[in-house]
């Protein structure tokens, strides 16, 4: 019965020079789909991509690079379409938990700038005002919701990211007026980067230093009327504007806003962790300081959690497109009669299939993550499972912290190399892949600074290091830390067997070497730390001085242990002998290739000196696994690709097609064998005047 | 004396933020830019920054990407200037060997497309009538320099790139007509890529497989008129267009075109290298088709060492950018009063200053591979040192074969850390860090793909390894692989002697580090090599599945060896023991950066297990280097740094106002104040059609 629904939800591909390989695979691509999606997932897929696929406004040629103006303009009509479908509804996605990151697969896929910008807009500006506010603003997330006013979100500033506490924007309490008079001192403390405040926000939460009566109450958020809902005419005391071309995502207006003496009623700032009485008095339920920033900063951890997805959603666009590219294209061959395809080449699978299996494992794992994201919020929102909550909180605050930087570096490089395997046709725009680049280059470096938000991480863990030298039991709700229950038995004697090829393959040999690494390291950063500390170092110092070969290393190992671990319990709980090596093949892949490239130096350092023969044979392994994946690998991307009319790109369409698509591109572009108008002014034999 | 005229030569930077860094340097910047150019070439770079600032066409304005329409007419335009600048002229830049670079970066740092363009209308396409021509051709090189015509070069087709010989495109000889008949049998056959060919150009050298009385003969080179010079319109028979937009470079107009029975007369062959009788007889001074073949292609080998330069040209804008905004940024401090730069930090330094010193190390070496090609060109032309250019040959092509790719992959890391390392405000057009990724990107993919070129390095050098075993004496003009002389003892015992940081900053224990990692891997690839052929497979299964980890590293590990040598013939002939002692640290930190990175495992893979302390001792090494490299980080970036109105970033300039520059770029938009013309229709609280 389950067969016959699949067939129904998926529909094969067209025939075409992709059978070769598709005949080829180990695995059935529609049950393997099932498997990571569910068919509950799929057919909401199914239903939103004919919906989608009625909007004009989604329907984009990616030719040609439209002007600024035309991009915005598109985009603001996507928004305005995304806000009509009542699939992409609250309502309509929270009906099934798996929803929320399906919906947001599709349109980030489809419609990244607008995605982002319709998140921006409605999500976080409402999230901001339910969590930070009280009652009395209930009307702005009415108004926003029934499209009267347009939200965003400024935190940054020109000269502050990062170092939140230095923001420099100002309230300063009026009494008589009972206002809040905002200032931005100079163009340095101007609010920016907010996505949507460029040209049509209407209101802003806006973070700044209160003031009362002349003393400094630190950073509070405020609802901030920055232009007029009825002519999108900014108010007086308000200079704001847009910030201008970006790398990508150029359909987002993300602008900046300068405060010049601007008065805002007293109601207006969020007071549930802070208010100001009509006399002027501060009150707040937090006695700790810092607990109140950490707390006004929450809606944060929420972005991370999306990024992590946001990233693989990119990557796996990319990562269809150049495996497909490489089945098709065919480059020279073992004589002068037949070519082959360039994926038969160790060298190309090399390059490629170890980013398809990391891939696999980002979506598994960024799967679960945003699942219980979404879980969290909605417990939270309800107010039950308070318990769990709270240490739950911690646990996913420390895994997005890694998890948005691994994940955005592993996908920076996986794009990179689709790029460049797809070779000069990779470099034409449509072949898709500069944009996609373009657009997740914006993932590294904004929702935290890699570096610093990394750094949550290891000082998460490093606190659990005198615990595990007191041999307690060190559990966490998602289970991630674990395994540091073990560490001292970990470290002296790793479950580590390696002496063939196929150990070093063993799903169980990778795990466990990841768990040598982690507690390695974690014991090698907590050690510099102290005697860093006790050479009369600060800990400003001795932490700044503890990145760079030991806590970075130690949130990368750590995160891509769990992402393993969550691929693990997948394959575990799978039946399908087939489904299971193949994925135990890919989380292999993954693992042994980040080894190589990052880690392995360090089992020497440890002293576990496994002999010369040890790197030989993970190098072994990781080509066996690139040869016995590569007939694998165009199936594999069948199921984490996205339809044609999301794809867009010419190298990789599913009909495999790439000179036929090719040609009809080139000869649609409407600059193609038109002669240019201004050929006169150029032509070689007249000197022309310039 | 040479303070006065270097007074002159050279200017003092506006006092500003920078100054902080700038009176730290342990150098003089100054002594250090003589050093490496020479007053002469600095002389000569100022006149033509001069010559440059007087043409409206040279300065662009980059708020904003111009369509592609209006890149094509601003390009076109910039290479009219560009044929009417004496200085740049080939007479001129030929006075001097050093002048061709110089000439060369400041043109492509300010206009790559136009440089390219122009490179290959004109240098490109008269080089290949000239080299394979014969005298009957001198006419169309007259006509390209008088204007009259224009060039371009067509060899890849949309099918084949690499694979040279199996391109598609025909030429029969018809005696009747005297004429050959060009034909493109599919679109797959279409000649494309060809720089100018999209919309001007008016003749192209197109290499075509050539077919006289139903016998191949091979590729050959023909010169084909594809537009009339009069109308720029395309002949008949000639289907002929523009490839459209890409992700970089789009001042170029890439073009493919497709022969439909295309007549040419007989005399078009460019006949040196093989020809066609009145009668149909084919005749040619080659017995071997495989060597005709490859002198055919000579004039691909200047493109690779050009690129290695190129790519470096790029990397310096991109590094002076992130040091000077990184040099500026503060964020964070030791307390809550003062934020310290960013600069200051242990993991920015790691991110940063090892890409700093591969800029270096890749100016000096490029400086000397491209001087030589130069000379090596104009001997070749005036036939003198037959013999010396017989050796110097093969060795510059295996130089370069390997230089290109990791010149290319090396600056790609450097641009995309620069990138990040800028934060947020990276990701705005304006400052300056996407366009030179998207330029340089096609560096990896065109000209010679990376993955196949370098195999053209490792073959070369695996021929040595038999000589090496009898003990023969090794040596090449260039004297890159006169140190395999010594192979055996070098594999046996290495002269590394590393047991304190101080000593893993030597650069002689580097560079005998790398000595042994080439004969190490030398040894290794060439045993794997024969061992697959003696277990049956074939030369072409047994080369392919002796990449990864073998043979291209090979050859990597081999560049980086001779980069790092003649970096340190530079230093050893440098008197000045301040610029001697921060050289000396750039070359070591950029040797043990990529050690660190991509070779450290090999040696415990290849019994050398120099102990666990090994890796520490190396990291820390590292970790030194880049914190006394620290203080020098603006200083050094001044001697590479382009002027302002070339490196044009708002976060890069010399005065080091990054905010103030932000603030008037970001206000200086058209679109940055003004309400979107069609706000009307997106108006939240309007119900609009879209």
């Amino acid at each position: 019965m389950a067969s016959i629904k699949m067939a129904n939800l998926l529909n094969d591909f067209k025939s075409g020079p992709l059978d070769y390989y598709r005949k080829k695979a180990s695995f059935d691509w529609k049950k393997l789909k099932v498997l990571i999606e569910s068919e509950e997932v799929i057919e909401y897929k199914n239903k939103l991509y004919n919906e989608l696929q009625k909007y004009p406004a989604y329907q984009i040629d990616n030719l040609q690079t439209a002007s600024l103006d035309e991009e915005r303009f598109r985009t603001a009509r996507q928004v305005h379409a995304y806000k009509s479908i009542e699939l992409l509804s609250l309502g309509y996605v929270l009906q099934n938990v798996k929803y929320p990151r399906a919906a947001s697969e599709i349109m980030m896929q489809l419609a990244p700038a607008a995605s982002i910008k319709y998140g921006v807009s409605n999500s976080l500006f409402n999230d901001v005002v339910r969590t930070l506010g009280t009652s009395r603003h209930g009307h702005f997330i009415t108004d926003c919701e029934d499209d009267k006013i347009s939200g965003c979100y400024c935190l940054t500033e020109i000269a502050h990211g990062s170092n939140v506490k230095g923001m420099q924007t100002t309230a300063t309490f009026n009494q008589e007026r009972q206002s809040f008079v905002l200032n931005s001192s100079t163009f340095e403390a101007a609010k920016c980067w907010a996505g949507g405040l460029g040209q049509l926000a209407t209101h802003a939460v806006v973070y700044a230093q209160l003031i009362t009566n002349g003393i400094k109450h630190g950073l509070h958020c405020f609802v901030v009327p920055v232009r007029d809902p009825k002519t999108l005419l900014p108010h007086p005391g308000v200079i704001v504007g847009d910030m201008g071309e970006k790398i990508g995502l150029n359909g987002i207006d993300n602008g900046f806003v300068i405060f010049n003496n601007y008065e805002i009623p007293r109601e207006n700032l969020l007071n549930k962790l802070g208010d100001v009485t009509q006399e002027g008095e501060y009150i707040t339920p937090f006695k700790d300081p810092n607990k109140r920033h950490g707390a006004a900063l929450g809606a944060l951890s929420m972005g991370r959690v999306n990024i992590t997805s946001m990233c693989e959603f990119y990557g796996s666009k990319a990562i269809t497109i150049a495996i497909r590219y490489g089945a098709v294209r065919k480059q020279f061959g073992p004589d002068d009669k037949e070519e082959i395809p360039i994926l038969e080449y160790q060298s190309h699978q090399y390059r490629l299939l170890p980013y398809l299996a990391a891939v696999y494992v980002l979506r598994i794992f960024s799967m679960k993550l945003i699942e219980v994201q979404y879980q969290f919020a909605i417990d939270s929102y309800l107010g039950v499972n308070k318990e769990l909550l709270a240490e739950l909180g911690p646990e996913l605050h420390a895994l997005s912290s890694a998890s948005k930087p691994v994940s955005g570096w592993t996908m920076r490089d996986t794009i990179q190399e689709c790029r460049e395997t797809c070779g000069g046709h990779g470099y034409l725009k449509v072949s898709g892949i500069g944009d996609i680049r373009n657009d997740n280059d914006a993932n590294l470096t904004y929702e935290g600074e890699n570096h610093i938000l990394i750094q949550q991480t290891s000082n998460w863990l490093l606190k659990l290091w005198p615990l595990i030298l007191k041999g307690e039991t060190i559990s966490s709700p998602l289970k991630s830390v674990n395994f540091l229950s073990h560490g001292l038995r970990i470290l002296q004697q790793p479950n580590i067997q390696i002496s063939s090829v196929a150990d070093a393959c063993s799903p169980q040999n990778i795990i466990s070497m990841y768990q040598w690494l982690v507690v390695y390291l974690l014991k090698r950063t907590y050690n510099k730390f102290q005697n860093d500390l006790n050479n009369g170092k600060d800990a400003f110092a001795a932490r700044n001085n503890n990145q760079v070969f030991y806590a970075k290393n130690l949130s990368i190992a750590f995160i891509q242990h769990f992402m393993l671990q969550v691929m693990y319990e997948k394959i575990s709980a799978t039946s399908d002998p087939e489904i299971r090596s193949v994925l135990e093949k890919l989380l292999s892949l993954y693992g042994l290739f980040s080894l190589e490239k990052q880690h392995l130096t360090l089992f020497y350092q440890g002293a576990i000196l496994p002999g010369s023969d040890f790197v030989t044979l993970i190098q072994e392994a990781i080509l066996k696994l690139c040869s016995e994946v590569k007939n694998d690998a165009v199936s594999l991307v069948d199921v984490v690709a996205p339809p044609d009319f999301i794809l867009k790109s010419v190298l990789g369409l599913s009909d495999g097609q790439v000179y036929r698509n090719l040609e009809s591109a080139i000869f649609r572009s409407p600059y193609a064998m038109s002669r240019p108008k201004w050929w006169q002014d150029i032509k070689t034999n007249v000197q022309s005047k310039l």
